[in-house]
């Protein structure tokens, strides 16, 4: 595969694991081709700015800007307003590199003067020369909130300052009802010819973005293949929470509660194909024996190339789904 | 002079040129002697932060924190978000350094939990072992506006984004009259045993102190002596547009220049003491002739030995018009 392929894709991706799928993607595809829509409920207003981290955990990915060894943040950091902050006693529980500030300034400028935040996503990837299009799933605000055992917690309160810690109980994702799709997304779903679910947390990843009113049921229309990536290897994560929800919330965590999980959410009908690890082989049949196609590889994207390596299997996965559904 | 000084100075101060002679106050002062009340004129907000420069100069001056080759931001500083917000196409035309922004981002997050700028600055002080007390000579924002031949420019886009290149035709303090001195200002003046102008800007720094209400008032009540010391040396300024801004207002810029200004402000009745260069030397009878004590030595501060001097001339200066007026 010398040639890049010349389909066109969507990955609905959250922040580390999806940026290193779309990664992979990327570097596959005509960039033309790759369409990501990213989550925005992790999006939160820290010190008086906007920040949105998976939507820059994405872009900096793709950029070529993010810091190799944290997955998220600028390579090359430094983390001397924050220094300051801590000199004056105020609140740094949310590590904000001094790189990494200038987007949430100039970001926060700009939705000030009231441009959506697709649009500024567009200027901003043009500026770090991204030629994929990445879109934040919605211009809305939807913030997703924890129901804990330690209370109603946003987001980032959970995740960065309580560290997961609290035992989650559910997930809101306030004011949804309301929200509509960002420009591009719906018509972005309608013509592709694959869509991915990146290895991101189906709880509060990738089913913020299916909560979206229209983005669901512009999925089910489709005839395409719908594959999802498995976050969940041997029972636990990657990174993140992800094992940690579905035990808390009384599933067993695994890559059949994933598959199953996109089953329920969708009304059993929404995913063609399942990538899990080769540790989860066991499990390929009772996910086929839920109509839904499956492959077996080693999912873990420690390397550049193994995040190449993942994408193309995903994508000939796909291209196999087609051809059988062509037969 | 090797014990501290133990009377009350009040230094009125914008930004570097006042923070300098601050400093070599500081030095020889007790701190809970020195009170240094500063220009807010030039306080705006710049991609949604509050920023403060003549406040945050003296700060960072009498903490120790100020880089000592510009006079102003911070030493040790990086410049990262800003180098972001150029690859974004954002504006520039402020130079904000990482270490400066940690300080205008807490500070705007305290204003936005509606703590007022004094007691804001307090706390930085404490933060930064700053043993003098420093008071913004209001917690109301009376912006300065310049009117130039190119129109009417809000202070920092006449000062940094047009260089001052403009000519300035006069100049307001918005709101002024609505404004009233931040707690401690008024206190300090009645208590001062000294009072000194700063050889700070007589138009933009030192006005916009005097012009808010009262301050004026409670200076003119003082029987303790009231020093000027000159910011401009053989008609020129050691940095800033002082000079040009008494050129392009129809006066010949020198020393006289500042005498006047003041007496003129001040209905003639305000200065006790101005500070002169020795190049300035033949003007020192016509000051003299208006009512004021005059004292001639070397104004300019290169060091902080220069600084150290120059305040302890300013001090004994000060002692001496007071011990005449006991004779």
């Amino acid at each position: 595969m010398t040639k890049k392929k010349n389909f066109r894709v969507i990955a609905l991706a959250g922040g580390v694991g999806g940026a290193k799928l779309a990664y992979g993607l990327a570097r596959l595809l005509l960039p033309e081709k790759l369409t990501v829509i990213v989550n925005i409920g992790d999006d939160f207003e820290h010190l008086g700015l906007k920040i949105c981290p998976d939507l820059d955990t994405v872009c900096y990915t793709l950029a070529g800007l993010a810091n190799p060894e944290t997955g998220w943040g600028r390579i090359g950091e430094t983390w001397h307003a924050l220094e300051s902050i801590v000199e004056l006693g105020g609140p740094t529980w949310f590590r904000l590199g001094d790189r990494d500030l200038g987007t949430h300034l100039e970001r926060t400028r700009l939705l000030g003067s009231g441009r959506p935040l697709s649009s500024i996503t567009k200027e901003f990837c043009l500026a770090w020369n991204i030629g994929q299009t990445i879109l934040p799933v919605t211009d809305d605000i939807v913030p997703t909130i924890v129901f804990t055992d330690k209370g109603v917690l946003p987001f980032q309160e959970y995740f960065v300052k309580n560290k997961c810690i609290p035992k989650v109980k559910g997930f809101e994702f306030s004011n949804v009802n309301k929200a509509t799709p960002a420009p591009g997304v719906l018509e972005s779903i309608k013509e592709s010819e694959l869509v991915i679910f990146c290895p991101s947390n189906p709880w509060v990843s990738i089913d913020p973005i299916l909560a979206i009113p229209g983005v669901r049921e512009e999925l089910l229309k489709l005839t395409v293949p719908i594959i999802a990536v498995s976050p969940i290897i041997a029972g636990e994560t990657v990174k993140g929470p992800a094992a940690k929800m579905y035990a808390e919330m009384g599933i067993e965590p695994s890559a059949l509660a994933v598959a199953d999980h996109y089953g329920f959410f969708c009304d059993g009908g929404l995913l063609t194909g399942f990538v899990l690890d080769i540790l989860d082989e066991n499990m390929s049949s009772e996910i086929l024996s839920m109509g839904i196609n499956t492959s077996t590889t080693n999912t873990l994207m420690q390397t550049n190339s193994d995040r190449e390596k993942l994408a193309r299997e995903v994508l000939e996965f796909g291209k196999e789904i087609m051809n059988r559904n062509k037969i």
